[in-house]
C-alpha cells in the first residue's frame, strides 16, 4: 500500500526520527523522508529505513517522487492535511488517486511491541516520580500554593527539573475548580484538607505518561495514599470512583469492545446514583501520542488485544462543589490489564 | 462579506475568548461563537458581539445556520481547515460556495489596535524582566549549568515563574549549538566566556513578547550589556549582526516593503563579507500569533504600515563554531519603527 504521512509522531514511528518540517512517503518497498536542509544532517544519522530527501519545495519534491514511481493510488490521513496542504500536493498529479483514510497511522499503532511497552512503562514509572516530586514541594512550609502557582511548580516536578518533556499541559485544580473539565487557573489559594485534582505525564524517548490522582491535602499526604476526605459526599463520590477504576482494571480483558470495559467503570458510578456525574468516557489509548487509539467508551466497538496501552480514568463531577478522577495507563498482558 | 474560523487566536480576535473546541461564524451582521457543554458558561460571559451556541457536533449546528441564513458565498482559510473538517462541513450544503482565503485572520489583524500595541509593550517589558530573571540564575555560583537545565530555567523565568504563558518554547544554545537554528538541547555545560544565544517570550493577555540576545557569559554580566568575546572572529560577527539590526530599526520607514526593510539589515552583512551566514528573514509580525505578517523577508512585497509589529532579528550562523543573532520587536509609530 502506498502512503503518505506528515504528523510528527507518525514519522518518528515509521523511521525512528521527526522534524517540524517534514514528509514520509511509503510506495510500494521505497520510502522518503523529505525534509529541507536545515534538518537533513541530523535526518541522515537518525533516520532508518528510508531514504532522505533535501527540498525546499518539500510537497513539489514529493510530487516528483510521485510522478516518477508510477502510483495510482495514495493513502492520506485527512486529519492530517490542511485543505491547503492537500490541493498543493494534488498540483497537477493527473491520475493518481487520493484515498482518505482517517486515523491511519494511530491504526497502525494501536497495538505496541514489546519495546513501546518497554518505554510506557518506564515513562509510567517516572511519572509517579513526578508526582512524588510535586508532593515534596506542597509538604514545604510557607510556600506559594495559589493555584496558578502550584501549575507552574507542577510543571516543574513533572518534568522532573528540566530532564523530560511533558506529554501535555498539567490540570491542578482545587475544590469546585476540579468539576471543570477545563478550568482556567485561578487564584484561589490551596489550604489544609482541601481537595486537589492532578492530572499530568511527561514523555520518556517521546513515549507519554498519563496520571491523574485527586488527594485531600494534608500534612505530610502523599499521592498513593488513600485520601479522607472530611465532607461525607466527596468520600462517597471519590470511593465509587476508586471502585469503579478497580473493576474496569481487574475485568478488562482481551476480545472485550471499548464500550465493555467502559461499562465495567460506569455500572459501579451508575448503581452508586452518580451516573450523570461521569461525564466523559472511561479511558484513551497512549503512545507517542497521549491521545490514541483504543477508545474506551460507551460507543467504542474497538476490539481490545494484548499488547495495547490505554488509560482507566473514571471520574464524578458535581459542578460548583468537587471533580474526582483517578487514572492508571495499563497494558493488556496476558489476556488481562496491568498497571503500567 | 460571510466566512467561518477555528483558529483559536482568530476567534479571540472576533469576540475577546476562545476555547479548544469552538467554530465563529459570521453571516451579514449575525455572528455566532460555537462551542460544546464544556465551555458555554464561560462563553456567554466572556464573548462579546457573537451570540452563543451550544452543540454536541458544532459542524452540523454551522451547517444549520448556514441553511437557515440562505448564504451563497463563505471565505474560510484552507491552512486552518483540515480536508477531513471542511468536508464534514461541506456535507450536504448544495448551493454554498467556499471562498479560500490563505492568511484571512492574518490579515485582518496585521495593523495592530493602540490598545493591542499597549498590550504587546506590556509582553515586551515583561519579557524583558524574564531575561533578567533568568540571567541572575546564570549568575549564582555552582548551579547546574547543562543545557538541557538552562532550557528548564530559562522557561520558568521567563514564565516570571508562572505568572505568564511563553509564547513559544526558548532556544538556549551554547556556542557551537547556536548555529543550528533548531539544535536539539544537549548535555554540553555552559562555561566561562562561552557564547549563549537565548530566543524567548511571554504572553501578556495572550499577546506574544519575541526577544534574541547573544551574549559571553562571564561573572556578573547581563543580557542588556555588550558582550565582548574573546574571539575576534565572534566579535566581529556580533558587531556586523548589531549594526545590521540598529540599521534596519533606524532606516525603517512606512511605505517600505518588507523586502526593503530586510535590506536595510542584509546589506550591513553582506558588505562585511558574510551574506551567506545570514540564513533566514529579517523578521516577522508578532501579535497573538509568535509568527503573523508582515514577514520582513527578502520576497516580503507587504507594504509596512502605521501600527504594525514585527521583529527586527537578523543573524550570522558558523556551523560547528558559533551563531549569532539580536531580536527586538518593533512598532511603527510616525512613520518611523519605535522598539517595543
Amino acid at each position: 500500500m502506498n502512503y503518505i504521512l506528515r504528523d510528527e509522531n507518525a514519522l518518528y514511528y515509521e523511521c525512528g526520527y521527526s522534524c517540524d518540517n517534514a514528509v514520509f512517503l511509503s510506495l510500494g518497498s521505497d520510502r522518503w523522508f523529505v525534509t529541507d536542509s536545515r534538518y537533513t544532517v541530523e535526518a541522515k544519522e537518525r533516520v532508518e529505513g528510508a531514504e532522505v530527501v533535501e527540498a525546499a519545495d518539500l510537497l513539489a519534491a514529493v510530487r516528483s517522487l510521485l510522478r516518477g514511481s508510477g502510483a495510482k493510488r495514495l493513502v492520506f490521513d485527512p486529519k492530517e492535511w490542511s485543505v491547503q496542504a492537500l490541493e498543493a500536493l494534488r498540483g497537477k498529479l493527473a491520475g493518481l488517486r487520493f484515498i482518505p483514510r482517517p486515523d491511519f497511522s494511530h491504526r497502525k499503532r494501536i497495538v505496541k511491541h514489546p519495546e513501546e511497552i518497554a518505554l510506557l512503562k518506564r515513562a509510567a514509572e517516572l511519572g509517579r516520580e513526578g508526582f512524588a516530586r510535586f508532593s515534596e514541594y506542597l509538604n514545604l512550609p510557607g510556600v506559594d500554593r495559589r493555584e496558578k502557582r502550584l501549575h507552574f511548580e507542577a510543571k516543574a516536578a513533572m518534568s522532573l527539573f528540566g530532564e523530560y518533556d511533558l506529554s501535555f499541559d498539567p490540570i491542578v485544580a482545587i475544590g469546585a475548580n476540579a468539576a471543570k473539565p477545563h478550568a482556567l487557573p485561578s487564584e484561589r489559594i490551596l489550604k489544609e484538607g482541601d481537595l486537589l485534582l492532578v492530572d499530568a505525564g511527561l514523555k520518556y524517548r517521546r513515549y507519554c505518561s498519563d496520571r491523574t490522582r485527586t488527594v485531600d491535602v494534608k500534612e505530610g499526604f502523599g499521592f498513593d495514599e488513600s485520601p479522607r476526605f472530611s465532607s461525607r459526599k466527596i468520600q462517597k463520590a471519590y470511593d465509587l470512583v476508586r471502585r469503579a477504576h478497580d473493576r474496569a482494571i481487574e475485568k478488562a480483558r482481551t476480545g472485550m469492545t471499548g464500550a465493555q470495559i467502559d461499562r465495567l467503570a460506569r455500572e459501579v458510578i451508575e448503581e452508586g446514583g452518580m451516573g450523570e456525574c461521569f461525564v466523559h468516557s472511561t479511558g484513551h489509548g497512549v503512545g507517542l501520542d497521549i491521545h490514541e487509539m483504543p477508545y474506551i467508551s460507551a460507543r467504542s466497538r474497538e476490539v481490545v488485544e494484548e499488547g495495547m496501552v490505554f488509560t482507566i480514568e473514571p471520574g464524578i463531577y458535581v459542578p460548583g462543589e468537587f471533580g474526582i478522577r483517578i487514572e492508571d495507563m495499563v497494558v493488556m498482558s496476558g489476556g488481562k490489564a496491568e498497571i503500567l
